[in-house]
């Protein structure tokens, strides 16, 4: 865990004037995920929770759904010549009873749809591949306010941030808006990618009654992991794209842009915000 | 080009007060890339310039260096069951004389190395990869005053994030502050892959004079393909990652991070700065 941070030689500018001091930046390191023993992915990560890594990005990709569909991770010995370990790549063994799907390397899934590759079919294939159909009974339903006091929380709870400023985050809140659990990554999918492996890890998915903010934008990627894992609402610092919310409007996500203080626009799933019923919108 | 954002209802909410109305998304849709017929990559992006996006991927990829590589480039017709096209898939036929390095799909150059999987091995596939050098003779160089009107020219070029609020921006200019060419993207490597692709196709590779702004980070990725374009400067509005600074430092690219007005941190290639004399740092 030492590698989160680096530091390295910088020469600041500030009006003119020059200075050179050493500075604080964000690990990046390349991580080989591989499945039963055949690579599928590499992902550019900041190093640390690589186990959990791998498991949330195969919750992701429809692989592991709980706990015990995991048998075994390690990170592989002998990677270099001569025989040191670099901790970068990774082996998740899978249970007997798991039927591996068929993918190979970054979202081949979509294009076994029968329509071709389209924005539909990268919809079709989260949903019909989602072990964790978005189901909250009773709904969760939060506030304007509680959804409002999520962003300080993260940025309080922002370490390595604070050092680099290089560094997106992610967060699983309670529906009553306690903390959960923060992850930093310079991926923001690698991020969420953590979350949901700590929470299949501690026996805790479907995650139906949380709530994911993230840095950043909303992207479709983002919301296909919110979804695979359960999780019913997702909230975004910046703004959503379309296909995040065909996405939410398709799976019953709700999803939330532009958090900011107060302000903030619901995009998806608004029967989970707790709105007073005169101002309700037409 | 009409893809470029699309309209999707939405709940405000401001200071308690709710309205409802419709809101301009950016455009996300999947992009698959294939190389003389067989399926390489696919990325979500942004609709437009699929042509270039291609292009500049497989430059960043070491397949392409220049015009005369590149034999054709077609939308696949009959993607969908109906033989309606999606637009959604590209292939990219090389000339004949272009020899395809070993890569199956994203990122596998780096496990080839002897290294195993490492960051080390990372920086190597790029350097020995690379058909374009970094070769600015006589060496650019760029006042901070320069560099620092380099974002407002970038925010003002920005037609569709003024909508959305949701695209990275990446954009080239000359070594003497000029804009050349910027494009916005749901993905910054794509916005990045755009802009090197649409050299490529006017001839303009190695952009040995000229200078890369992007909006956020600078990842490795980013930094990666900066310098498959024979790019010599790359400038991010936020933090570099340790692996981009890295990257620079082995290949002579200048690393420019935190570009704020009258603010910048250089962590690479100092030499292209010109710095007073008498402040120079030790």
């Amino acid at each position: 865990m030492g590698r989160v941070t680096e530091r390295r030689k910088v020469i600041r500018i500030r009006d003119g004037a020059l200075s050179s001091r050493p500075d604080t930046l964000v690990t990046e390191e390349p991580l080989e995920i591989r499945l039963n023993g055949k690579p599928l992915a590499i992902t550019m990560r900041t190093p640390g929770d690589d186990f959990a890594l791998a498991t949330g990005f195969l919750v992701s990709e429809g692989v592991l759904a709980q706990q015990h569909d995991l048998q075994n991770i390690v990170y592989c010995a002998g990677a270099t010549k001569n025989g040191t370990n670099t901790y970068n790549i990774v082996d998740v063994t899978t249970a007997t009873h798991v039927a591996i799907p068929d993918i190979t390397l970054e979202r081949n899934v979509y294009t076994t749809s029968s329509c071709g590759l389209c924005g539909k079919a990268s919809l079709d294939a989260v949903t019909t591949t989602t072990h964790w159909p978005i189901h909250d009974t009773p709904p969760v339903r939060v506030s304007p306010e509680l959804l409002a006091s999520l962003p300080d929380q993260l940025r309080a709870a922002q370490q390595v941030f604070d050092r680099t400023g290089g560094l997106h985050a992610a967060a699983l809140f309670t529906e009553h808006g306690h903390l959960l659990d923060i992850r930093e990554d310079v991926g923001r999918h690698n991020a969420v990618d953590k979350l949901i492996g700590r929470a299949l890890q501690h026996g805790n998915l479907p995650l139906s009654r949380t709530l994911l903010l993230v840095s950043g934008r909303a992207s479709f990627e983002l919301a296909q992991k919110a979804v695979m894992a359960g999780i019913p609402l997702l909230a975004a610092v910046s703004a959503p794209s379309s296909l995040a919310v065909d996405l939410a409007t398709e799976t019953g996500l709700t999803l939330v842009g532009f958090l900011r203080g107060p302000s903030m626009n619901v995009y998806a799933g608004e029967h989970r915000l707790a709105l007073e019923a005169t101002a309700a919108p037409s």
